[in-house]
């Protein structure tokens, strides 16, 4: 084990966390789409990082810039390390970032060292985790793993601008892309560091966590019809209010929620027609997001859901719609990699604790060709996708060293 | 008393309905703002139907039409018959103009049968009631009651045109409201005839009413904030839901509704930020609209709701703000004039029934001089302020025969 104390100062990691927070397309947070000038900047910058770490860079056919440090042993897998450089808009500087930046430090500590292991170490910046541009996530991680699609090809951003012309407009052939895709066979796994998103850490008191898995998703839009009406002359007893039909609707969400322990359940966007002071809503609209680790139990929640909400709609005499958008099954982190990262926890005197991840990441992606890990790291009030987004340093030296013993148990 | 058989056929009423409808802005409903071309016709049209029916007719100093039918007895008070010309916009065909139209009838039955009144009587055509123009209310009524105040004048429509501008484009000295304001020393009642723009007349099967006086209103802006999070990695224990808050809250405001018979309470208006289906609601802002004829009860309906609200807040950690934004005191009809009306329901062999207006009439303001006294007319659907606001020509003509019957009996 590399103990807290052999790791020192991470200043390196803070001074690259600063710099790469410089390159953004806006003054307030961090704004990086991909296959921007802004991300070209970043992929140079991470490049030379991933050469300062004693890495060979290449980029492949889909701009993930992936730096490589060799092992001992001829044909030994490789073990991929990676997260993404790009961000939403008015982001913070640790999502994604950070798996980037700690994954880089770990290697060049042990290049640093002097150490190298029997399998070779990959760290990938991947080029567009979130989607904000074109509105298709996990481009980069995608084509590694052979799923990303023709068509992604076309998705446009809000210029009309398609991913195969940005491609072709910083010199990259599109049609390529499968060129990106990694055979399974010479992966050992791959391991993600991410900040939380979430409370939970704050909340436990404690710097990292392994994840057991990212949640599966539904995300349905719902529409709740009844009756406008003159908010002064009919009677509450007489009216067919969507909104009031609503709000029980929204009650229903929560408290069977409430019942699971693994799910969470958000009612996020809601509209309401037609919008008057005075008049009675006749019309609601909104959108319902389910996740749990625990498929059957997100089925479940859902099917009950739907039952209550039909009983409400029937009984205030609404009628109420639901319409899946989106549907993802969980997608569960190897346990084998768990057992390690909870040991690992053990041995810096944490919990071994396992959070669900209930945000998408480049490791559900890479989960279709390898074995994946997360450790997670504890930010700032559970806050991201802003620009106060916060992991204390002492908190990053944590995940640093919680990586670094991981990647030494798994390559033993 | 004069029946239903010698009142005849209603074809004039009808007709009148529909040729005041055509003078309209729009091809879908009408749409009759004040002080335009389209109300200078409508006023054209009303004052030659007013000629024919016997009446002398002029304007007064907020352009209001009035036709005075003589009585026999010299310096008799003058019983006030009234609604409205204006419309909003897409209205139908029946809301305030049908007042109008039937107030003239009663009047053009009295002339062609040779009946004149000890009283004289003036039906009223007001210029403006629905406040859709200049965004401020009962401007017509308000100017005959005295009250319409100087500043008035200064609202604007969404062009920028003042009050005082658009009197002046047709001609009005605007500076000359004053004389408008009627003496109530000269005044012996006023009566409205109105739609009842609620489904309660189509439950109870009848085609009119008395009513009991104009709810009073509270009005307000709420706010709740919490604290905005990602919809997949917040606990559902650990969130601060804005909009689950409100949930429970615009619950809470249709159960106390529901505990007084004379209260209507709505949510109308809601957003909900940031309004993204992976994001937990921070914030919703909406509107609360109370109204009761009886204000007491109105007045504690509003504190329980606001007491139910702060417990509500306190207990999902959030903050919960009430800003009052309209507060008017219920408007009770004469109680002499709500026997008359109901005893001449009954020689129509109909129920005594009065009905609380939930909405705002010229009565209200012209309360302030002299008694009033309101009739409701069934219509389909308790649909108004649409295209397919509808009254049956033989519930106008149980209304007309109603309002005659009052004017008959009050006028004795």
């Amino acid at each position: 084990m590399i103990g807290l104390s052999q790791i020192g100062k991470i200043d390196r990691i803070v001074r690259r966390l600063n710099d790469l927070s410089q390159i953004s397309l806006t003054e307030r947070g961090v704004t990086r789409l991909s296959f921007t000038r802004e991300s070209e900047n970043a992929n140079q910058l991470v490049s030379r990082w991933m050469e300062e770490a004693g890495m060979t860079v290449r980029r492949d056919a889909l701009n993930n810039v992936i730096g490589r440090y060799e092992g001992t042993q001829e044909d030994a897998s490789v073990l991929l390390i990676g997260s993404h450089l790009d961000s939403v808009i008015e982001a913070g500087k640790y999502d994604g970032i950070l798996g980037v930046i700690v994954g880089i430090e770990a290697v060049q500590i042990l290049h640093e060292n002097g150490v190298q292991l029997k399998h070779p170490i990959e760290v990938i910046g991947f080029c567009d985790e979130e989607g904000t541009r074109f509105h298709t996530t996990l481009l980069g991680s995608r084509a590694i793993a052979g799923t990303f699609r023709e068509e992604d090809l076309e998705s446009v951003d809000k210029d009309g601008i398609t991913l195969a012309r940005a491609m072709r407009e910083i010199g990259m052939a599109p049609s390529q892309y499968r060129l990106a895709a990694r055979d399974p066979r010479s992966i050992l796994g791959y391991l993600e560091l991410h900040i939380e998103q979430g409370p939970v850490l704050e909340k436990k008191n404690q710097a990292c966590s392994a994840v057991s898995g990212i949640a599966g998703q539904s995300r349905l839009e719902f529409r709740v019809e009844g009756l406008a009406g003159h908010a002064g002359t009919v009677p509450v007893t007489m009216r067919q209010d969507a909104l009031a039909g609503t709000a029980e609707i929204i009650q229903t969400v929560e408290r069977i929620a409430l019942q699971y322990e693994s799910l969470v359940a958000t009612v996020g966007k809601l509209n309401v027609y037609p919008g008057a002071s005075n008049v009675i809503p006749g019309l609601v609209e909104g959108t319902l997001d389910l996740r749990s680790i625990n498929d059957p139990t997100r089925k479940e929640a859902l099917s009950r859901i739907l039952e209550e909400c039909q009983q409400i709609a029937n009984r205030r005499k609404l009628t109420c719609e639901f319409r899946p958008v989106l549907e993802s099954p969980a997608v569960p982190c190897s346990s084998h990699f768990i057992s390690i990262i909870e040991s690992v926890l053990e041995d810096h005197y944490m919990e071994p604790l396992r959070l669900v991840s209930g945000a998408g990441h480049d490791a559900m992606a890479v989960a279709a060709i390898t074995d994946i890990g997360m450790i997670f790291v504890r930010c700032k009030d559970g806050l991201s996708h802003h620009p106060d987004e916060f992991a204390s340093p002492d908190d990053i030296k944590s995940g640093l060293s919680v990586l670094l013993n991981t990647i030494l148990k798994i390559t033993a």
